[in-house]
Formats: C-alpha cells, structure tokens, sequence
C-alpha cells in the first residue's frame, strides 16, 4: 500500500522483547475486585463460585497460550508460567500483558454466567484486569516465584479468615476484629480461630489454603528436548496441545510437585 | 504483614515509566478480527453495527479514563491520547497497556448485545484487544500520528469499498478482484468503482471515509493552565470529567479542528 | 564472512533508541574524585588549574561532537546538551554514555600536563568519569535542568567556601567547621564568611559561583529550521561545527542567556 | 542540603538495572581503531605491541574490577565476564558501561608508553572506545558468547593474514588481494598463504590464532557458594581479588578450558 508522509511517526515506537531463554511469569490481578466483591455479594472469607469463575478463566488461558504450562492463582489473581524457549508474539513485552488481560478479562466475563446465574454483570461494575511480565533466569527463582505466591495465599486467608471468623461468629465489628489482629503471629491467629470461633484452621478446605494449581500434565515425557530433532519438537507442541490440564490445591513450595513433573523447569 | 523469604523475587520486576511531559498515544487493536467478523458474519465492506460497538466502547472508555481527551478510531483499532500531564497508573507502561486491553475487551462485549441481540458471543470466537503505548514529544508529532491513522483509514477503505464493489456488484471472484486492483493508485479505483460499479466514492458515508473522532468538548475552556492554581487545576479535572464527549467523522489532518480545540494539546 | 553457529548470541543484545525529537542532556561525573583531589593536592576550596583542565576537556568534546550545543559544568562534573535532531549513533544510550565517557576521560587526561605539569598522573589514581543520557521532551524542562545544575553549583560553592573559610581564615578543625554550618541558610553563611573569615562571597570569582558555559555562538543564525531545504541543512551542519565555541562565568537561570540565543531550543 | 524548585527534573532520569542472575558480559571496542592503527603505523596483520597493550589493559581492569572473572579480547576488542551474583554499580546499565569504557580509555593510555615509548599519543587521535552490556542467563549461553568471538577472531585472523601475505610476499595492491579472497573459503586462504606465502598458518603465533584469555585462577576452589555463610562469602571474595589473573592463548570453545575452571559459570 502506498505509505505516507505521516509514517515517520512509527519511529516512535519502542518494543522491550524479554530475554530469550528466560522463564517469563505472567501475573494477572484483578483491578478493583475489593469493591467488585461487594457490589456482586461475594461470600466472605471465600466465596467458592468467585473462585470457581476465576479457576474455568485461567483453564480457558490454558487451553487457548499452549505456551503455558503452568498457573497458580489465588483471590484475584493468576500467575502463569510460559515455558523457557516460548516465542509467543517474539516475547514483545505490551503484546504479551496486554494479551493476556484482554484474554483473561472477556473469559471471565463468559465464565461468569456459569456460576453466577443470577446475577448478571452489569456495566458499572466489569471485571478487569491488568498484567504484568516478569523474567526469571533459572529455574530455583522460577520456584521462590511461585513459593511466594503460595505463601501470601496463606498469609492473606489466615488473616482473612480470622478476620471473618471473629466478625461473623462472635459479632465483633469489623474495626474490633482488626484491632484484635493486630500485632498477633500465626501461631495466635490459630489459636483465636479455634477457641474463639469454633475453627480448626487444619480443616479449612485446601483450595482456600493452598490457592489452586493448574498444570498440563505430560504422559510418556523424556529429558533431553535441546537435543531433540526438529520433528520431535514438533511432536512435544502437539503433545503440549494436548496435554491434560490438572487443577490440584496442594504444596508447591516443597520438592515433591516439581519433581514428578520435570517438564516444567527444563 | 509477615515477609517471608521468597519476598525477593519481587527484585525481578521491571517498570517501564513512560517519559514525563510527554503525550502518551494507547492503540487497542482487535485480535484475530478477519476471523471474528467472518464468524459473526460482519457485512462488507463495512459493518455499521460493528463500527457502532467499537464506537460506543471508545466513548464508554473516555467516560472511564477523563485522561483520554481524544479518540480516533476505524475498523477494530482505536488510538487513546493522553493528556501531556497524565499521571494515570504512574504512567507504568505495562499497567497502561494491559489496562486498557482489559477495559476495551470487556466494554466491547457489554455493547455487542445493544447492536447484534440475536448473534450472541461465543466462547470460541472472542473479542479480544492487545494494545501499545508510544510517546509523543511535541504537538506536531501527535497531529502527524492521528493523520497517519486517518490516512490509513481512507486508504484501506478505499480498497475494500472497491474490492467489494467488485465482487458484490460485477459477480467478479475475491482473487480476480485482488488482481484487478493490484497496483493500482487512488484515482484508478475511484475510476473503478465509478464506472464498473456505479458508486461515486464521494457519496460514501463519512463514518466509512473518515472513521470516528471522539473528542471531550470543553466550554469555556481558557490558556495558561502551567501557571494555574491548585484550584484551578482541580476544577479543570472537574472540567475534564464532565465535558461532554462528541462523536465526529471529520478530517483531522488539517488545522480546524485542532486550532477549534487549543485544550488538546497543550 | 561466514557466520558460525554461534552468532545466535547476538540476539541477546537490547538496544535503548533514545526518543527522537527530544532533548539529551549526557552528564559525565567524575569518578572518586575527592580522593583524586587529595592524592594531586587541588586547592581548596576551588582549584583553578583543576577546572581549566575540565573546561578544556569539555571544549575538545564539543569540537570532537558538534552536536553538543552547550555544555555546563562545575567541580567534577559536566553537562552536554545534545541537538534535539541529533542523531548521533543513532541516539543508542550505551553507545552515547560510553562514548561520552571514555573521550572526557582521555581527553581530560591529555589536557592535565597543560596544568600539572609537575605532577604527572599516576596509574593507581587515575582520572575515570561514568555517563548518563537523559531525554527531556521540551525547552522549558530542558532550562529547567541547567538552572538545577547551577543552583546546585552555588549551593556547594557556597557551602565548600565557608567549610574551607573557616578552616583556612579562623582555624577550625574540618569537624569544628562542619558543626558550624550545620543547619545554616545561604545568608547565614554569607554572614559567617564576611564577619568570621572577612570574605565577601559577592567578591568571589564568577567561575566559582556560577560555574562554566560553553556555547556554541552563531553568527547570522536564522529561524525556521523544520522547513530548510536539505542545502541548507547542510549550511546549518557546517556553521555548526564551525561556530566559535565561548566560554562564559554567567547566569543561565533568567531569560537572558536563552532568549540572546534561539538557536539552543527550537 | 536545600533542594531548589528544579530538582524536579531528575524524575526524566530512567534507570536499566540489569536483571539479577544473569551473567552479564561487557564489551569494549575501540573506536576508529583502523585510522588510529594507521597514524601510529601499526604492523600488519598484526601488531605484537598494540596488542600488549591492549592485553596489559584488560589486566589492569581485571585488578580494578574483582567482578570480572574472565576476560577475552583480540583486535581492539575486549569482552569482560562479570559473575552472575555481581552486584557492581546496583547493576546499572549505564553507569557499568560508562565506567568500563573510561577506565579501558584511560588504562590504554598510560599502558601505551610502557610498548611505544617512541611513539607519544598526540591529542588528535586518541585511543577511545564504547562499550555494551549484555545479560547471559545461562552459562551455555556464556560459552557460546565466548566461542562466538573466538571464532570471529579466528575468521578475521586468517583473513588478514592472508590479505597482508599477498601484499607483503607477492607484491599484490590491496585491491588485488582482496579480489583474490573474495568467495573463498578457510581452506583455500590456508592454500593461497602456504602455495603463494610460504607461510602455514598453523604456524602462527597462538596469540593471533586464539586471541587472548585473561582468567582468574583459583587454588582450593569449593563448590557450593550458594549455601555459604556470609563469612565464606567474605573469603571467597578476598580470595577473588587475591587469585592470580592468567594470560593464555588457548581454544576456549572445547570443553577443557571450562571443565578446569568450575568457578566461572556457578
């Protein structure tokens, strides 16, 4: 097509392509979602269809970024793991968090109408998100990343919980159940929780303390991909493809997830 | 709250603060959309109800960024330009870019019902945006960076209004119709579509030619806002907020319509 | 030349292209140099035969680069104002700061035995200078920056003078003087410099106070740049580097200096 | 110290802090070094005192920087290997690259008297270089950098050394003898300098072949430094700066090199 004299101003433009052969996590975080909890009622401490919704999201992600082979989400947010030699959109920075808040924001939308049937979204109040990129060089930070994360889902739903326990089973006000928080350790809002509110923390369900893992699941998986022939890479993206997405709710700060599944980190 | 070890992967993270003082242009660009309109079944060459959505999700984005002083917009892309002294979101490029994917995604989406009730989305077949920011140092720059668009707007539609001309009005196929317009120059298919298929290019809708301008219109809008007061600059903001958002299909590559409007771009 | 399979490394290589159309200042900075000012026993608190060696430094830097405009500095360090079309390595960060700072060191360094003929460099302290490019988007911003230089001038000069004043004039230990100025004002210190060490700070050497300005003066400079013909560019390029270069004490805070000069914004 | 109402101008400073454990390697290259070669009559292909002094440089550099580990230069090029924990400078791009070009600069110029006494620097060609940083976040990708000029070195020796023989032993202009190389391969310039030169390349001195190697070779190396305690730490990093820096000419692409020395690339 024939350009014009205006074009100059594409110069302007600047691309951070990530570093190749980098882990990239992506992190998506809900904007707003305190407020957006509130507006749609949200069951406190946890509400099990908001999670739901965002657990059908983050699968849906999966499935359309085979890229990805791993995500860990909690509350509002999701990380997602895209594999050390991915090339998606050549590792452009803005495409790649842009991309990936469009995707999550519209899947949440659909995904929504599933578990919240009657309460349709309205205008006023939409689920969005924004999105970060991060590199990670090597594969022990890789895991501190996702340690992290875990850590701050309990972190956060110990207090949570606590915070709920104190308000809705012994009618404190919420400025009370703050204040009687404040300054205590783990250990004591254990101890709150179960002799003041009846809750054994132990048998809080797993996917509130553990947040929830999804992971594509490789059957028949050998080492040595650097060496692999152009046609077995081939075969490893068909079987990535393919590959059956797992949604778990257990450790991953200790060894044993990582290493039943090598793919991840190699 | 309680830091734990892992805390220090946060020292991966990079921000890319986009330079003060500058005017920041955010394009959302529709993914995948020759393949979306074909699912949906958009007329062609243009589809003004598609047009109407992406018109309506522009303006509700200005109403829910008052920074945007100006939207053009035509086919599924939209350039957003920032005022020079937006500090939206610190002006985090990632944060910018992925927050307005987010946001045009999901406002798409709520407007595609008000114009195709009966076409309902389908998960596969989503509205999704990725989106870029760019910098533009001076007023001339960004006059030059909306006549781009605006030229290439004309240019592509003057193709496609020929190239469906063609096919819907002389029965030729879609590659005999290529062929027939391979290297031809404007005048040429000005003359085509004329004398083959009986459309004076002219006549065509403003909308189809120029694309959509939206533009936040201020009353009494005065100079001088550097030497401002605090309270001054607060009612501005006010200003801003409430002015009223005009819809336009005017060229903007000449001088009235900027020198009618000196609050963009100073 | 062939290319051996290695040269795949070079992808990992990121260029910053520093934004056209803006304003780069490059600031190079002397590296450790109060040792370096102890181990060649500069005067203190100014030592006249150190700064002529920076000025003549900076002055051979702006016959090497006639994109540098002006240049302003004072103790170690030395500002370089860019052209704002310059497009000098193709406006590469790493290449301008590196560059900048290995031609002041050199520089620097040949110009020393002009001063110190007595004392020649010594290879365990020699005289190194790290860079920095910054982008500033308009000429305001740009004065701006040149006045922060220069009040940071006068406010260490200042300082530095009555330090040494009341050392060198009343006898005061270094730490005697230091609590002495502790919390003091500009006109406090005046005060203690005139009634303790009989200096009158208005009677000090301009090249002390105000620092150094190194201009390039254009005779029969026209406006107009952006519509030259690629001819007069050319006159423009040559009167460029041919234009005496002046080496001024004064304020570059108030208008006059710019509006004598229109050639350094536009 | 008081701050001035322009100190607002440092918020255009942008920062590149260069991502924690990454290798990062810095390259400086001399700049114009062919003229500069001819002004001070270099000998060709190679001048055993140029590169001794460049050799002598790249050592000195290394005392002055215990963070490099390796460095491997030939020609007017030198590339330093920091290690991946370094922390030099907060990693800043800038300031590293600014850095290690002033001091290669001014290092080149006190070394130069110690080869060519004969032969003074003169103000109007001056030895200058820029430099670059690049992140490796992987130690295969290290080596590979490292056999990339290595095998650069290797292409453009023999190259020259070919191109000088037909000059100097068989009297061809330079036009000639570089009509005569055009299109060959390795193995036909290895016929052309031992049929029409006399000379076997094998032959050649290591130090033209190879480039050279500068290592720091550590006694009593352990494994392990991740889980070292902080007084380890502390010792290694004395014993970094104590450890001998070794000049070698030898093949660093094959394994040896890197297998002898597992200090490198952990």
């Amino acid at each position: 097509m024939a350009k014009s004299r205006f074009e100059y101003v594409k110069q302007f433009e600047r691309e951070n392509f990530l570093l190749p052969q980098t882990y990239i996590v992506i992190r998506v975080d809900g904007k707003g979602f305190h407020k957006f909890s509130e507006t749609y009622e949200f069951e406190k401490p946890n509400d099990a269809r908001a999670l739901a919704v965002m657990n059908k999201t983050a699968r849906t992600m999966m499935l359309q970024f085979p890229d990805v082979l791993l995500a860990y989400g909690d509350s509002d947010e999701y990380s997602f793991l895209l594999r050390k030699d991915c090339d998606l959109f050549e590792r452009r920075e803005m495409k790649l968090v842009s991309t990936f808040a469009s995707f999550m924001s519209v899947n949440y939308l659909m995904h929504w109408n599933d578990e919240f049937p009657n309460k349709p979204i309205n205008s006023l109040r939409l689920p969005t998100f924004d999105a970060r990129a991060v590199m990670y060089p090597n594969s022990d930070v890789v895991r501190d990343y996702f340690s992290w994360r875990q850590v701050d889902c309990h972190i956060n739903n110990l207090y949570n919980t606590s915070f709920w326990g104190l308000i809705q089973k012994c009618a404190l006000s919420p400025q009370d159940a703050e204040n009687e928080l404040k300054g205590t350790l783990a250990k004591d809002k254990n101890e709150i929780l179960f002799s003041r509110c009846g809750i054994n923390y132990n048998n809080e369900p797993e996917i509130y303390k553990k947040g929830t893992v999804l992971v594509r699941e490789y059957e028949n998986w050998t080492r040595g991909e650097a060496e692999l022939s152009k046609l077995q890479k081939q075969r490893n993206e068909k079987m990535r493809k393919k590959a059956e997405i797992r949604q778990l709710h257990i450790d991953i700060i200790n060894d044993d997830f990582w290493v039943q599944r090598p793919w991840l980190l190699t």
